[in-house]
C-alpha cells in the first residue's frame, strides 16, 4: 500500500509518500508546495490544487492521509487555513483518492509515542522509522508523520471504517437544485 | 460579459448567472448545490467541487464573484466555512475564471443601497433588478446579488485591478521544492 501524507498549510504545504508492506516502512518521496503569498488568494489555492494533483498523479498512492488542522485563536487565520484545507482536500478527492484524517494528537502518538512531542521528535522518529540519512525538513516531516499514522491506523479502518462508510453515504445524495422562484 | 456569483456553504453554495450589457442586467440561471451532511468532509468537497465546475462549463461565464465569508463566532465552524469556500475558489479558478472577492457590505450596500439590509430585501431587490416574475431563494439571490455585485464594480475594478494584480504576480512564483534531508 501506497500512502500519501499531507500536512496543509497557505503558505507551505507539505506531503510525503511511504510504501507499506506489512511492518515494514519504505521512503518514497516528500517536498513542500511553496504558494507566493503575493498573488490574490482563489490563485493561491489553485497552486495547492495543481501542484498536489500533480504529486498524487506522478507518485500514484492508493489512499491520502491529512491532518486535522488546529484552530489559530484568530478567526481569519483559521478562515484562511480552512481554505487552503479546502484546496489539498479537493486535490486528493480529485485524484479518486480515498482520504483519512487525523488529529495531530494521533500523528503524534502514532510517531513518537507521546502527544505532546515536540516537532523536533516527530523529524528524528520520522527519520528513524523511514531510516532516512538525514532529518526530513519539517513540513515534510510532518506529512510523512501522518502517512506513518496511516499505516498504523490503517489495518484497523480499513475493516472499520468501509463498513461505516458504506453505510453513511449510502443515505446522503448529493442535488443540485434549480432557482426557485417563490410566489 | 457574463458573470457567475457563487454563496459558498459547506451545506448549500448558492450559485446565480447574469448577463451585463452596459447599464443592462439579464438573469441567466441560478440554483443551489445541496451537500449531504451525512458523507466525509472530503467527499461533501469534492461534490461542490465538482457541480460547480459543471455549472461554469455550462454556463461559460466571463467572470466569477465570491461572497467573502463571515467568521463564525465558533472556531471550528469557521474551519469548515472556510474548507467550503476554498472548495468553491479551487472550482472556479480550475474552471480558468478570473475570481473577484466582495463583503457582505459591498454587496449589499450595491444591490439594496444600505449595507444593513435584511436578507428579504436583498431577496426582492434581486428579484426587481433582474425583472423575475418571482422572488428567487435566499442561496441564489445571495449568489445572483453578488454577481450584480460585480456588475457595478466591474468598470472600474477592470482598470485599477488589471495593473495592480499584473504588478503582484510578476513577484510571487510558486515552488515545489523536494524534501530536503539535513545534516
Amino acid at each position: 500500500m501506497r500512502i500519501l501524507g499531507v500536512d496543509p498549510g497557505l503558505r507551505r504545504t507539505g506531503f510525503g509518500v511511504i510504501d507499506v508492506q506489512g511492518p515494514r516502512l519504505t521512503y518514497v518521496t516528500s517536498g513542500t508546495i511553496v504558494v507566493p503569498a503575493t498573488i490574490p488568494l482563489p490563485q493561491r489555492l489553485k497552486v495547492i490544487l495543481d501542484n498536489l494533483r500533480q504529486v498524487a498523479q506522478e507518485t500514484q498512492p492508493d489512499v491520502a492521509a491529512v491532518e486535522i488542522v488546529f484552530m489559530n485563536v484568530n478567526p481569519a487565520s483559521t478562515l484562511l487555513l480552512g481554505q487552503a484545507r479546502g484546496a489539498v482536500l479537493c486535490a486528493l478527492a480529485d485524484s479518486g483518492l480515498t482520504v483519512q484524517e487525523y488529529t495531530a494528537l494521533q500523528i503524534k502518538k502514532s510517531v513518537v509515542g507521546a502527544g505532546r512531542a515536540a516537532k523536533e521528535q516527530v523529524q528524528l522518529m520520522v527519520q528513524r522509522l523511514l531510516a532516512l540519512d538525514g532529518v526530513p525538513a519539517p513540513d515534510s516531516a510532518d506529512a510523512l508523520a501522518c502517512a506513518i499514522c496511516h499505516a498504523h491506523f490503517a489495518p484497523l479502518s480499513e475493516k472499520l471504517g468501509e463498513l461505516n462508510y458504506q453505510s453513511r453515504t449510502s443515505r446522503g445524495r448529493s442535488r443540485v437544485r434549480a432557482g426557485r422562484l417563490l410566489g
